[in-house]
């Protein structure tokens, strides 16, 4: 480690990424992409977008677009609504915003492997909460001090949803610091928490484009809260860079959000086809949690996790696979693609469960 | 300030920016917004990029793009170049990844007001360094303990411009820590540290699209320096947000920085006027310290600033005043426009300074 980084920096543990090859002839299922393409409408907003107005600075409160997002979300104003750079952003800027490095960040030991990494970049202590022996939370192992509680729901990489009065419980049974719930994946079947930041001050609620809308590639996420929550992310990010969002990615991002109809289309399409695609797994002897996410997460009694992630990756089929923790190394997780997309990945996954 | 919040959070004193008022009836004077368009080519290509890709996570090493610098910018590969959400952000994991919380961080006493938040942020500690009574950087004065430097070349809001000997000298005595120089507004007429690079492991010159490129709704920046300095930068971006650029801006700054024709000529008419202007200010009896920026840094001998910034806002003219600290609460700091739009402002500035 080089003399000129700083204390923090040489210590830091940062976050890899699922791999994000070049070429047109692979079947990319390790990252939760979304097979169809964005609204129209938001792409017809992109385009227009590429005018004049670029050579002035993006509006720093994407006022439309949180405009937008309150209107869809039934939300009283923008003042409970952020959007930044990616739900990654948004994230970490929560990290800084709410958590004390007096006592512990508390999130599942199985969950997004970002959440040490943002305590790692801001000296905070954490403590991972084991999943139980069907890979599900369970609030009760929560119910211990801390400076504040982060999880996904659903859950990733196991799909593993939450209802909403679980969800309440919790959020009401530690109410002195905030709990993020982090919904990237919402969208594919589960009820969002959103209609519950009226009741509760120390509710965050984080979503991203990324899935549920298409634009991966945009790096557009929001969070909503109440005011003050949001006012916290916001003294952050101003602390930050005062431009997060440019003003293409809002514009964008703005009718995506406001095409509720198309995105429903489009996660409905993906529910019907990971539906179709559990069946066809569990025929062939495959294990999995429920899923209520654009993903499986699928393990095999018979063979090697590892050695069907390689035989994929030969057939120019991606997938995830997580070597730690022990616990998860013989499943991999393995997005939802087009009914098309699926029908291949199947086949090749017959011919190696049924060799041998 | 509310209980939900974290103690750095609290404590916090956020950057503002220039107001981004809305309305097409002003001549906006006030953020050092280029006035011509970007490059024809790199609006070409972000129109092309509003495709299917958007549905995908952008590279997250920004290879096309880094190379495009590395080429324009004659340096050995993709290594010696970093880009990230505007300068802005860059600027942030620099203080991260590269200052301790044991000495002083360095910087002039009037400067980018962003770089004392940065400090806030990350409890980083500093000095402010008086500008001389010239309002020049004098690096005599900086040759004390520190755990690094930061300042622009050209100083912003002052416009002032080191050269390269006085820069490269500075570099050399302080060999053992990082020295940042802050090229925002290098393009205007002075000559880039980026010649050193190869010479100093402790150089990082960082750039903006926003000013020489006509490109601030994107939010594009850039770090160039040693390998080991850039490693530092990705490790504090890793471990904050996997991808900070997104496929549109990627596309729009690659093309933007390999048309250096295009950049140079709209940089070369940005000169022309800053000078004719100057010229027909001084004649008006104002003063400012020359400038190798878009902008100049202007007081009156017997108008007082805040006055001339009101009375030029009554007429939709709106350019950028501080009133911290007071050494500098007589001057105002206004972009240069085109030739059209200063032709308009010095009319209004006669008006106001004839009268009495």
């Amino acid at each position: 480690m080089h003399k000129y980084l700083s204390k923090r920096a040489k210590e830091l543990i940062p976050y890899v990424p699922g791999e994000q090859p070049i070429g047109d002839n692979l079947i990319k299922l390790n990252t939760n992409e979304n097979p169809y393409l964005p609204s129209p409408k938001a792409m017809d907003s992109m385009v227009n977008a590429v005018n004049r107005d670029l050579t002035k600075y993006p509006k720093p409160e994407c006022s439309d677009l949180r405009e937008a997002i309150a209107n869809v979300e039934n939300l009283p104003d923008i003042s409970y609504v952020y959007t930044g750079n990616g739900s990654d952003e948004i994230l970490a800027f929560c990290f800084q915003a709410f958590f004390d490095t007096d006592k512990d960040v508390l999130f599942p030991d199985i969950t997004y492997s970002f959440y040490p990494v943002y305590c790692g970049l801001y000296g905070l202590k954490y403590k991972e909460i084991p999943l139980d022996k069907n890979l599900k939370i369970d609030f009760d192992d929560y119910k211990i001090e801390n400076t504040g509680v982060i999880f996904p729901n659903p859950n990733a990489p196991t799909g593993e949803y939450k209802n909403l009065d679980a969800i309440e419980k919790f959020v009401s049974e530690n109410l002195y610091k905030v709990v993020i719930v982090d919904e990237a994946y919402i969208e594919f079947g589960g009820k969002s928490a959103v209609c519950l930041i009226d009741k509760y001050p120390n509710l965050l609620v984080v979503r991203t484009l990324s899935k549920s809308h298409s634009l991966a590639g945009l790096r557009l996420g929001y969070a909503m809260g109440q005011p003050h929550l949001i006012d916290g992310i916001i003294r952050v990010k101003n602390s930050f860079n005062s431009y997060t969002c440019d003003t293409i990615a809002q514009a964008g991002a703005t009718q995506s959000i406001l095409d509720v109809k198309y995105k429903d289309e489009t996660c409905k399409k993906i529910i019907k086809t990971r539906e179709s695609t559990e069946k066809r797994l569990r025929k062939m002897g495959f294990n999995m949690p429920n899923s209520k996410t654009n993903f499986l997460f699928i393990t095999h009694l018979q063979y090697d996790a590892k050695f069907i992630f390689d035989t994929l990756r030969e057939n120019n089929i991606l997938v995830r696979y997580f070597s730690k923790p022990e616990r998860i190394n013989q499943y991999l997780r393995m997005s939802i693609g087009t009914d098309e997309q699926m029908d291949i990945v199947i086949d090749i996954l017959k011919d190696i469960v049924t060799k041998r």
